[in-house]
């Protein structure tokens, strides 16, 4: 579930984690989780994704503080993903995306797959 | 979290993952997560298990859209089961399940089995 | 995912789980739950811990039936952990809390670090 990184005398532990939001009304309590995560490991020790699929993904597209707390947390190093699925769903362009998220072909395939490769899950 | 099955001249990577839904309301997005979810790792890949407890048991018992799906997805192999508290919490009979459904003794010591076995946790 | 424990003859498989509480009013569903499960594998088998964070810390400060149930589950071993920057956001007293729960730093960290010492994850 973890990974050791170089860091100088002694190895830094990694925690890996994947947030699912799925429910675009708790982006606020996600954020503020993922803050608080970062606070207490350390954005070094600290791996996040967050997985956003079903009516999620349109938080991508709003402005406002959620969007700006997004690009502060992308430029410490979280990894924001959008569900193609739900996208096309919502009737959403992934041209229009903020330009710090990546599209993958279904949400649900990379939470497993994150999963697989050692990430805790968190549901917010 | 993955095993591997004999396919040919290559190993196929099979993804396990259990699905939890223990809100009714939400087995049409449940049932999209899946079916978006074979789509892209394809059946033979995938070992999928879902798991109602709580109100969600009663969707077993709706006739409809969703039951089709359901049918669709359990000849395709998922595996769907109940949690026999939340059945009996809802006096709903055992004996009137659709034929595909398994009894659980307990829905979240199945989670829990699932997960200790190496299956993701989605929780739609 | 499990250890084992000096039982006697045969050693008795412990099943470790997180639940998360993250919505004051799922209390009663999280605790059925647990009852549920420890029902189903055995106290001595089960190594339970709840996180509350968001608006379900609240939940600890309320009288009534769940609290009383809580106190139960705590007597027969079930760990009860309270996120502190929820509590400081619901102006909340570390010092009121009931003695059976012990504050964390941020209940996220906390769900992690139980999943990367192999805890299945629920969120009810």
């Amino acid at each position: 579930m973890t990974e050791f990184l170089e860091g100088g005398d002694m190895p830094v532990e990694k925690w890996r984690v994947v947030f699912h939001v799925s429910d675009g009304q708790l982006w606020p309590r996600a954020l503020k989780n993922i803050t608080n995560f970062l606070r207490e490991v350390g954005d070094a020790a600290a791996q996040v994704e967050v997985v956003a699929n079903a009516a999620a993904v349109t938080g991508y597209f709003m402005d406002g503080e959620e969007l700006g707390q997004m690009v502060q947390l992308a430029e410490r190093g979280v990894v924001f993903k959008a569900c193609r699925n739900a996208l096309k769903e919502h009737a959403l362009e992934n041209s229009a995306l903020p330009p710090f998220v990546q599209v993958v072909p279904a949400g649900v395939a990379e939470l497993v797959q994150k999963q697989a490769a050692g990430y805790a899950y968190i549901k917010p």
